[in-house]
């Protein structure tokens, strides 16, 4: 088998990218990353599927041991990307989806250059702004400072890998799809299909 | 309109990489790399589609100022790959493809890094073994060589952009339109759409 990958999407608020991860979990091809948490589980929540539970000592002990692609913590717990589980998929083959913002985002292409990173936009910055405004949620000022938090977003638009435009949500995800096919294919990630060739393994490579 | 980019089709004797050329070809979204020539045209080639037709005087003065991507004589007569055509098409938004051998190819990518380079292989070294096998039309020392070069020219194959297997031409077509949507994603390509995001084009991109 082919190794996986981990693909990282991310993109200001308003890009859609929390109902494009939504879409593209449900296949055999995909997992969605799993973060680890120092908070108690709340009622329904299933270790090793909503997140891996942790102490405060186990979390420390991975974070200094430099075992998280990202953390950062919220309301005084600690939540973190351990890179153990995501290692763990890839070899299996999958794609790993990570959905972070922006800044995490960098951070984590930093410490993980394989990760293939994909900038999720709307088509206009006018659509970013009636997507804010629709959902009726945001104060007038917390919509102004979105929309130029995405401004400065848009900057690090170079960094990425890929931009994909969200106007159309299933050709959104037709492109993440080709994306995902085509950095398969290259051939740092070919080794089973190599392999294959000079009649070392019996498998089709996908 | 986003720009288009240079697709090298590369790989052994026997990869079918002049098949697969021929069914990528005949689509608005993609033009044939021509070469210019010093030789005579042959009744029924026309200027500018089979060949650009050009003096020694013409393709010397190119030659010296830089402008083929990759050139070469045969039989007396001079035949390079102009830029200058590439560029064109490019900034039209076209992709154009250049099928080349392994040598050629890596000189173009040294010459022109935006270029895309995929390596064509069949699934298998024995496939690729019958395939020149069934031809019929090399001796069987001939056979002995190409096999042979092929083995070294998959030595390169970690300097190509992608890895396409040529067992379902459908499935390597595929995979080959799959790269250059992929390819047409990155932001470096994207202008097109970043000014449209904008607001400073009303253009649709692609």
């Amino acid at each position: 088998m082919n190794e996986g990958l981990l693909l990282i999407i991310s993109g200001p608020s308003g890009s859609g990218k929390g109902t494009v991860v939504k879409k593209l979990i449900p296949s055999d091809d995909f997992a969605l990353s799993i973060s680890m948490t120092t908070r108690a589980p709340r009622v329904g929540e299933v270790d090793g599927v909503d997140y891996i539970f942790c102490t405060e000592s186990e979390f420390a002990e991975i974070r200094e041991g430099n075992g998280f692609l990202e953390h950062a913590t919220f309301s005084g717990n600690f939540y973190g990307t351990p890179v153990s589980y995501v290692k763990e998929q890839i070899a299996g083959g999958k794609t790993v989806v990570l959905e972070i913002e922006v800044v995490g985002a960098l951070q984590v292409k930093e410490k993980y250059p394989d990760a293939v990173l994909i900038f999720l936009m709307p088509p206009t910055f006018d659509e970013l702004r009636s997507r804010l405004l629709e959902r009726g949620t945001e104060s007038d000022d917390e919509i102004e400072r979105r929309t130029r938090r995405a401004r400065d977003e848009m900057e690090e638009l170079q960094k990425y890998d890929y931009l994909v435009i969200n106007d159309d949500i299933d050709e959104a995800l037709d492109d993440i799809r080709k994306i995902v096919r085509a950095e398969k294919l290259k051939p740092w990630r070919s080794s089973c299909r190599i392999q294959h060739f000079y009649g070392n393994n019996e498998t089709n490579c996908i």
